[in-house]
């Protein structure tokens, strides 16, 4: 938390704000891998938290193997068994980066509600006219 | 600018940040309808921004058509002639929005720079390890 932020969240609802992290040409974190954290460390494997995010395990498994590629450590752990995995675990490190990662958004979220002001404030309509037929 | 941001710029290079300001659905704002008022304004013409883009006529203008459809004052102005268009010009109250979008870009992107610490900045690989066989 910053200060000076108390009259953000109302400006942020016409906010949407997308951080990607590059590793070379790779993407290291962004909004899809960490939710995938999240919904790792809920379900406890690649495959569930896949499918709980409409996702195939073949997306999911290769969004895993990019972080763990892209950072000194790995962020997810597998136990590898009969079948494609028995579980997943978000490890340490991969704690500190979602945590690094979702502090990160929330500041430079901050900071764009912030400058909501003037004429963005001020001549934004809250729905748009209907669409004009084209010329 | 804002204070304490000196050293933001190298960790800014790993980063890509993308804000859209909305109402109701539609984008009201964001960086393709940014980077096209700055085309029309170098082109004077929504045709020769869209060609510099690489963007059909139709589709820039489609963009311009929701901004000014967004905002309570139209961004661009045309004039129209016997064909499409014969030229478009950024309207006052364009440059305002214009300005404060790469204002709030500026100050967003200061943020996350500066939350390009620790773990993450610690962590991150100059360059992916290469691609491991799937399991």
């Amino acid at each position: 938390m910053t200060g000076g932020d108390h009259d953000a969240a109302p400006r942020r609802r016409a906010l949407k704000i997308k951080i990607q992290i590059f590793c070379g040409e790779e993407i290291a974190m962004g909004p899809g891998k960490a939710d995938l954290l999240d919904a790792i460390r809920a379900h406890g494997s690649i495959s569930a938290a896949g499918r709980a995010m409409g996702m195939s395990y073949r997306r999911a498994w290769l969004l895993v193997d990019a972080m763990n590629r892209c950072w000194r450590d790995r962020l997810v752990d597998t136990t590898p068994g009969g079948g494609r995995e028995r579980g997943a675990q978000v490890t340490p490190a991969g704690e500190a980066i979602l945590s690094a990662y979702r502090a990160m958004q929330a500041a430079a979220g901050d900071s764009a509600a912030r400058h909501m002001t003037g004429p963005l404030e001020s001549l934004l309509r809250p729905a748009p006219l209907s669409d004009a037929p084209e010329s």
